[in-house]
């Protein structure tokens, strides 16, 4: 599905930057300005600055007058607002919004089966204003991202990053990067390390075998809490037969 | 549960504030910078800038030199790293880990059933060299945030934004606002108004009763769709209303 995130009448060039960056660690590459206040915007230092290495979304970017150019191939419209409109489109969160576009979760009852559409486009308004009544009007949905309701002055770049990770999370997302495999040592192998634990501890004089209280059980759970890999276990085993060549030499 | 965010060897003023910000948009209060670059940052024009009004939480945040003094009160420590560590926690995405930290969803089979922690500290290492090793080994898990594999450059306070806005979302999460309740017309108001509609249609001569087609089945269809409301069931018998008056006038 094409995802087009759409800027209009940004002021700061280093928002622009920041939000090709957003969009870029998110997987996202087709960025278009409706009359930015720089026309040299996607060249300037700032911008690409806070673009921190997401030159190709910069240099794929499109500049252009009015709304219209920018939403060629779109057929889903998502405003971004922090206020509902009336007559405008139904404000839903970001989450919620985008299960129900992508089929994943029961629709409305009485609404249309979903149909996926194949272009979304993202509108961010500007800094100072937002999106304009007329712009939202044409919109299918309202996003907005659920904020402190004392407190909802959300960055540009920071609302675009959340609808980004939403959106691509709601797509499937990514992968995280290989994750170094940590299978637990069965019970047996806990337990083996158990046994060699307990007569070290009593080679050492901490566990008395007449009165041992509930020193193993309390032990018992604490692994089983943590859970420790064959390695760990080997790990402890050596510490328990260190302790153990220890006594004896100091018994000789 | 009190929720804290630790920032580690910040460089970056503009990066303070806009952390600032970011945590409280998602209702978030507690900051602690650990040996930032700049022992004034908390002052300096650019962090006042980029916070955007969130004052409060650079009022509030506390200044230390080490990772410990930024911990009292901390029982549940969550690193933040691109790449995991060997011998490190295991890595997790930040809402699959909020989830289970948060006992909404199966743990892995075997661990311990859930405690929820009554203090979360979040710590994010400097812009330009991440956390420490040494940091990381101390925590519970390394949160990653699903990004692309290709370009996970994520800015400090985009992460912290999104952090920030999952841990919210998994605490429970903020209303929207008020949305304007949109409930649609019951099924014999919309026939009522496509039996109007039809009227009007006959008497501006789109409609031929003598060979309908489908008009007004198709009509019905995208009227289904729309699910219009009371309000717009009116509108539209208005319209109607006005074609067969015309139509009347037109052929006196």
């Amino acid at each position: 599905m094409h995802s087009r995130f759409v800027l209009i009448q940004t002021s700061h060039a280093g928002n622009v930057g920041a939000v090709a960056r957003a969009m870029k660690v998110m997987g996202f590459d087709d960025l278009v300005l409706v009359a930015p206040r720089w026309s040299n915007v996607l060249r300037r230092e700032e911008t690409i600055q806070r673009a921190s290495g997401a030159n190709d979304v910069l240099t794929k970017a499109r500049i252009v007058d009015t709304l219209d150019e920018a939403l060629d191939g779109m057929d889903h419209l998502c405003a971004t607002a922090m206020t509902p409109r009336d007559f405008g489109p139904p404000t839903r969160a970001p989450r919620e919004h985008f299960a129900a576009l992508l089929g994943q979760s029961p629709e409305a009852p009485g609404a249309a089966p979903p149909n996926q559409p194949g272009g979304v486009a993202f509108l961010f308004g500007s800094e100072r204003f937002g999106m304009r009544n007329e712009d939202v009007y044409r919109c299918h949905t309202c996003l907005s991202i659920p904020t402190d309701p004392h407190f909802g002055s959300l960055n540009l770049a920071a609302a675009v990053q959340l609808i980004a990770y939403d959106w691509r999370q709601a797509l499937g997302g990514f992968a995280l990067p290989p994750a170094t495999a940590r299978p637990a040592a069965d019970a047996q192998a806990l337990a083996g390390m158990l046994t060699h634990l307990e007569q070290a501890l009593v080679a050492v004089d901490f566990l008395d075998p007449a009165a041992p209280k509930k020193l193993m059980p309390r032990l018992n759970q604490l692994f089983n809490r943590a859970a420790p890999t064959d390695e760990e276990i080997h790990i402890l085993r050596g510490v328990a037969k260190a302790m153990l060549q220890m006594a004896e030499k100091a018994k000789r």
